[in-house]
């Protein structure tokens, strides 16, 4: 019997540092030495704080708005108003999409139309889901737990896409639910520096960021007490500087 | 408590005929009278037993490769070679795309070349499959049994999408089979007029039907055992003028 000898993970969280073997912690860090090859210039007029989260729920959700066309008169539909979900509907806004979110209750009918949304539907008001069929060309579905996604994939138009973001487990499709209007089930997460790049430099142009709320790194067990109850809008981004 | 009538299924096998309430036979008549609306013209040089299954078959498959933009240069895979499978083949090497037949065994090597394909890849061996990962811009996979699908959405390139054909109940994905490499999961199934009417004719120009073996509609029992252990390459075609 053989022994395999793991390499250590270099990643930049919960990874091992590759000069010091220590235990790698990204975004935990007060500073960060990286090669300049693996950085982005913040285009001017970007606030720091309000940007850092284009660099992960931006570009995921930016990804399938490129990669499936979306420009003006694109009809958008976002599921999920999170982290995710509130940059999905600023973005497809700004791209010129006729956007719609569409969440579980109206108590963020408000917030919706704030973000840009020209629509919302209440996915548990059936006569509005069936009213919506075959509506949208893309629907980002930002949920993120486990559900069932045939609801969604009915609001998707001929030759549509759902982009199934939100949630990374297995999910199930019935195939008759992609047949009829030859729709399709994708999905996307990240990217790469082209893509991000584009991506900061449209969103300083048309001025678009998270919301954010800034946290000293010294609240940071009340802040993840508050995000286990979902109680942010949209983002938490905690200021390191107060950290020795 | 009220009653609903269902309305008679008027569809054109196992329906109700609307004129004398009888069960409507479909293919199994030997006469049809039909609205010439819902008749295609037999394009000249087409052997009508070998073109029937294009009908079904041929347009289930044609649908994905002409909406999946697939031509000269595209990189295709086709799993299972059975009625739609060997369609598959033919469409997407008139069309002009690089052609890999995806089969459990070598048995069909042969007929794959024959049909045109370019390579075979034996889906029960772990290093072809591996070595063949992100390869197809489109696989279109019409086995007719429930099968994971993971193992073919690996083969499938960047932006590339997996078509599932053959089998119409549940299918379940890893969504990260998905995002990594922003793939597509579609279907498709049959075909409207414009697309039917286009078919044909690209069959006729290109010389493509299906194999076919023409049995006298006496025969029905003994084609219908066949069938059962799958002995058909690639359709059966029933001759109804011995019908009196």
């Amino acid at each position: 019997m053989r022994c395999r000898v793991a390499a250590p993970r270099e990643v930049t969280y919960s990874g091992t540092d590759r000069h010091d073997g220590s235990t790698t912690l990204g975004g935990y860090s007060r500073e960060y030495i990286v090669h300049d090859q693996f950085t982005y210039p913040l285009p001017t007029g970007l606030d720091p704080a309000a940007a850092a989260p284009l660099l992960c729920a931006g570009i995921t959700v930016w990804e399938p708005l490129q990669a499936l066309g979306v420009g003006p008169g694109s009809r958008v539909a976002v599921a999920g108003l999170g982290g995710l979900g509130h940059l999905a509907v600023k973005l497809a806004v700004a791209l010129g999409a006729d956007t719609t979110v569409i969440s579980r209750s109206t108590d963020k009918t408000n917030d919706a139309r704030r973000l840009g949304a020209h629509d919302l539907i209440v996915s548990t008001d059936e006569r509005q889901m069936t009213a919506s069929r075959n509506r949208f060309d893309v629907v980002i579905d930002t949920i993120a737990v486990p559900h069932d996604i045939d609801p969604y994939l009915r609001l998707v138009a001929l030759d549509g896409t759902l982009s199934h973001l939100g949630h990374l487990g297995p999910v199930t499709v019935q195939t008759t639910d992609l047949l009829v209007g030859r729709k399709k089930l994708s999905s996307a997460g990240s990217g790469g520096r082209p893509a991000t790049t584009a991506m900061l430099e449209f969103c300083a142009k048309h001025n678009v960021t998270a919301d954010v709320e800034l946290v000293p790194s010294k609240h940071i067990n009340e802040t993840l007490e508050r995000l286990e109850r979902n109680d942010v809008r949209y983002r938490f981004v905690l200021d390191m500087s107060d950290l020795s």
